[in-house]
C-alpha cells in the first residue's frame, strides 16, 4: 500500500481513538500492524499516538520494514514486546495510558502492567472497523488473488489424473500459485468422496478413483490480500444423489448471492442460502454462510444466523454454502463477492460457476 | 497418539492442576488442545476437570474429532467457545473456578467473565511444561518430518536451475514435501544473493543467478510434530567472504552443540555460538540461537541470551546461529538435536552438515 492510503488509514484510526478518548494504541494484531503501516512480517506491535506511529518490532525485520512502512518510526526492540511499549510510552509525554487492542493474550496484557507505571486497559475496536470497508487498491489485491486461484486451479486440475493423491493435487495446485507469485492464505482442503463431508479435512493419501468427486478449498495471498474459494468436480459419473446436492448448494449460492447489496440484513443472506438446502430436505450446514475478506482470510462481516448488522457497500465476502453427508459426500461452492450500492459484483470467476458439477475425463 | 499416551498426559496435567489448586483448566492453545486430546482441527478448547475432559468444537470438525480423540468427550457447540464453557461449567458440579490458559485474548477472558457466575482467573502454565520433555513418539514423529524434509529438499535442489525464481524454488520444496505426505509448519523462505541478509525473507520473484548464494529455511509437519532446518548453498563461485561467513557459522552451530546435555545452562549454549562469530571479527546475529520444537514449530525452551534456565534431557530443539550483511549476505545453519542425558543426537541429517556450503553446478 502506498503512503497515501496509509496516510489516510492512520488518519481514521487517531479520529476514532480521539471519539474514544484514548490517546494511545498498541495494535497487536498482525493484520491491523500491517493495516496501520504496510509491513508484513511477524512478532511486531504498533504504538499508535495522535502524533506519530511506531512500528516495533526486532532484528529480523529491520530491513523488511524499512522497505515496506509509511508513516510511521521503526523501531528494533531487544526485549520483550510489552517491555518496548512500557519504555516507549513512558518517553512519549503524551501518553497517560494505554490501551491494548482485544486480541491481546492475557499474558502479554498482564506482562506489559507490570512493566509500567502508565495505566493500561482494553481498547475497543479500533482498525477493524476500518478495514470492513476496501479501498479500490485492497478490491484490485483481492480481484488479483482470485484470478491467480482460478488460474493455478486450471493448471492443477489439468494434471489430475485417477490415482493421483489428496495430497499430491493440494500440493499441485500450491506450486501453481507459487509460480504465479502468490502464497496460500490457508492450508488447501482438498478431498476425494466422502472425505469431503467433514468441511475442513485435512488432505491425506488417499487415491483417485473413477466415479469420485473433488472438492478443493483453496485460497491465496496477494500483497497480503486473500481470496478463498471452492470448487468441486466429478471425475467420471458422480451419482444421483451427489448430482441433487450439487445443484442445490449452487441453487442456495444464488440464492444468497441475489440477496446481497448495500444495507440488507446479513441474517437475510444467510437464510436465503439455508432455505433452499431445506426445501429440497438436505441437511443444512453447520458453518457460517460466509466471511469477511481481507489482510486476513476471516474477518468482518461473519455471515451467520446469529449475526445482526447490515451489509454496507465495499465489503467483500465469500458466499459458501454446502451440503454434507457423512460416509458419502460433501459439497460446497465459494466465491468471492464485491458488496456495491445496488447489489454485488462476483470477484471469483471460476472453473464451475454454473451448470452441473466439472466433469473431468476419467483418465 | 494413541490412547495410552494421552491417558498419561491427561494424568500429569490433572496432577498440575491438583498441586496449583484449581479444579478446572480451559486449555486454548491449538497445540495444548492438540496435546492433551489427538485432535488437529482449529477453533476448539478443552474443559479438563479431575474427571473428564471436554473437548468444545463445531459441526465442521465433529467428524474429524470422532476419529482423533481419546480419553475425552466430544461436545459440538453452537454459540461462541467462552458461552460453551459457560454452559458446561454451569453443569459440572465439580467446578468452583475456570482457570483458562494465558494466551486466551483480552476478549475471549472478558466473554467468558461476563456469560458465567463460576470465578474465571488466569492459569498458570499447566500443559506448556509437560510438553518441553519429549515422549519416544514424540522424537520419532520429529525425526521422522526432518528425513522427509531432507528428501524433499533433494529433490529441488536437483532441479535448480539458474534463471528458477525464489517463489519457485519454495514452491517446489513444498510440493515435494506434500508428495512424501507432509505439509509445512511454516511458510518457507527462499533468499538468492543479498536477500538472504533478511532472516526472515519472503522469497519473490528474484531469479538464481550465476554465482549467487541460496539460503533456505524449511520446516514440516509430520503427525503433528515439527522440524525447521535451514541450508545454504551456492551456485558456482560465492566470494572469500561467504565462505568465510558460511565456515564461521558453521563452527559457530557446532560450537554450540558441542555444549549441549541434560543440566547444561542454556546461556552457555547460546554464548557459545557468538562467541566463535565475534572472534571472527563477523557481525553477531540479532535473533536467539535456538528454539525447542514439538507440536509448534516455536516453543520452549527459548535459546538466547536473556534466558535463564537449565537444558533437560527429551528437549528437542534448533541450533541456528547465523551472519547477517545487508546488502552484501546472509548464512545460516540450522539443524534439530534432542538433548540426551550425555550430549545430544542431531535429527536432521543433511545437504552440508560438513565441509564448504554445497555448490551445485552452474546449469
Amino acid at each position: 500500500m502506498n503512503r497515501e492510503v496509509i496516510g489516510s488509514r492512520l488518519r481514521a484510526a487517531r479520529a476514532s481513538l480521539k471519539k474514544n478518548n484514548l490517546d494511545c494504541l498498541v495494535a497487536t494484531r498482525p493484520a491491523n500492524v500491517s493495516y496501520l503501516t504496510g509491513f508484513t512480517g511477524d512478532d511486531s506491535w504498533v504504538l499508535l499516538t495522535e502524533r506519530n506511529a511506531y512500528l516495533l518490532t526486532d532484528s529480523r525485520y529491520v530491513e523488511q520494514a524499512h522497505g515496506e512502512c509509511h508513516c510511521c518510526r521503526i523501531i528494533q526492540r531487544t526485549g520483550t514486546l510489552a517491555a518496548e511499549v512500557a519504555r516507549l510510552s513512558k518517553k512519549l509525554k503524551s501518553v497517560q495510558s494505554i490501551a491494548v487492542e482485544r486480541c491481546t493474550s492475557l499474558a502479554d496484557f498482564a506482562s506489559l502492567r507490570k512493566k509500567t507505571n502508565t495505566k493500561v486497559r482494553q481498547a475497543p475496536d479500533i482498525v477493524e472497523p476500518l478495514r470492513v470497508i476496501k479501498h479500490n487498491s485492497e478490491i484490485t489485491a483481492i480481484k488479483r488473488a482470485a484470478d491467480i486461484a482460478n488460474l493455478a486451479l486450471r493448471q492443477a486440475f489439468r494434471s489430475t489424473r485417477i490415482g493421483i493423491t489428496e495430497n499430491e493435487l493440494a500440493g499441485r495446485a500450491d506450486f501453481e500459485a507459487r509460480r504465479l507469485g502468490a502464497r496460500n492464505s490457508f492450508e488447501t482442503i482438498v478431498a476425494f468422496g466422502a472425505n469431503a463431508s467433514r468441511p475442513h479435512h485435512r488432505p491425506g493419501r488417499k487415491k483417485l478413483k473413477k466415479n469420485d468427486a473433488v472438492l478443493i478449498d483453496f485460497g491465496l495471498r496477494h500483497k497480503s490480500y486473500c481470496c478463498d474459494l471452492t470448487r468441486c468436480f466429478t471425475v467420471g459419473r458422480c451419482g444421483s444423489l451427489y448430482e441433487k446436492a450439487y445443484r442445490t448448494v449452487q441453487e442456495a449460492q444464488r440464492a444468497a448471492i441475489k440477496t446481497i447489496r448495500d444495507g440488507v440484513e446479513i441474517q437475510e443472506v444467510d437464510s436465503a442460502a439455508r432455505a433452499i438446502i431445506s426445501r429440497y430436505g438436505l441437511p443444512v450446514y453447520g458453518h457460517g454462510t460466509g466471511h469477511g475478506l481481507g489482510l486476513e482470510v476471516h474477518e468482518e462481516p461473519i455471515i451467520s444466523k446469529e449475526r445482526k448488522g447490515k451489509l454496507r457497500a465495499g465489503m467483500v465476502l465469500t458466499i459458501e454454502p454446502g451440503v454434507y453427508i457423512p460416509g458419502k459426500l460433501g459439497v460446497r461452492i465459494e466465491d468471492d463477492v464485491l458488496v456495491t450500492r445496488t447489489g454485488c459484483r462476483i470477484l471469483t470467476t471460476g472453473c464451475n460457476e454454473a451448470g452441473p458439477p466439472l466433469r473431468l475425463p476419467a483418465r
